[in-house]
């Protein structure tokens, strides 16, 4: 499941899949809270949005995007308050979090770390076979925070596993 | 309730007093986590800490500094997150929140908003008739926080109390 975290709209995605293999939409929406109500109300409205789609979803894994201060002044914090609230929400069930940079999601999917959003929303549409590419696009960026995890996930375990079966050669020969 | 927001060390201070009375210390310490664990158990160990505070301390209202991506670039982004986690347990139990910036702060307890953590620390104790200087100084800013609150929350109330005079002598002469 991944987390296009952002005070005015979250972007929440889920998708099935491993490597190798066509990946399937799960879930796709966003969260919103009103910009006129207070920070407590709207932190609150995140959280229990988050939490409801951990019970549906109920994924294996948890991508949340990687909010640096060099983004817009005006709504980083917001931002960054939200992607907490999605680590917190993840780590309190014990769900692994993995965070990824929006370079990081746009290499992963379109080859290019500097791809913009319409590129994005395409290869998303695209990779999950959808008639249409999801909208709003914090949407489209949550779905595709969840692909880059499957993908890069997928890089990891095969690099676990290879060290495992490497170690276990050295160990008992 | 004061709270001075940071993953590592995230300063809780609570003190009971109105404007004009002296203020009485009623707790103040740090929750800290450690810079070697992940950013999910962290966020998880900062929720626990302050919801342990709110059962012990049952505060009338929370006073958070607000968070400015001026800040130290490398830690600012947990700091707002810790900040979000304070606002989002308050406002989950209904409690008021308040947002006061550092130079407000600064300048309720010392008259400067320029003044240096030495002189919040001395004016603190002083307010508070301690002993010694609570430490570390996110313990201290914590308290600063929570002074800085009564007594703007107490020129808020009483205005809003003149106001609800007013309108009484208004509407029933």
């Amino acid at each position: 499941m991944g987390v296009d975290p952002g005070l005015t709209r979250c972007g929440l995605g889920a998708v099935e899949g491993r490597p190798g293999a066509p990946l399937t939409l799960v879930a796709v929406g966003v969260v919103r809270t009103g910009a006129d109500e207070e920070l407590g109300a709207r932190l609150v409205g995140i959280e229990a949005g988050i939490e409801q789609w951990l019970d549906d979803v109920r994924p294996d894994a948890v991508a949340v995007e990687r909010v640096f201060s060099q983004h817009n002044v005006r709504t980083v914090m917001g931002t960054a308050q939200a992607a907490g609230i999605a680590v917190l929400c993840a780590a309190r069930r014990g769900l692994p979090v993995a965070l990824h940079t929006p370079s990081e999601v746009k290499a992963a999917i379109t080859g290019s770390g500097t791809a913009d959003k319409k590129q994005i929303g395409a290869m998303v549409t695209r990779l999950l076979r959808l008639s249409e590419m999801p909208k709003p696009a914090d949407a489209a960026d949550a779905l595709a925070l969840a692909i880059c995890h499957v993908w890069r996930g997928g890089a990891q375990h095969r690099l676990a596993a290879a060290l495992a079966k490497a170690t276990r050669k050295d160990t008992r020969p």
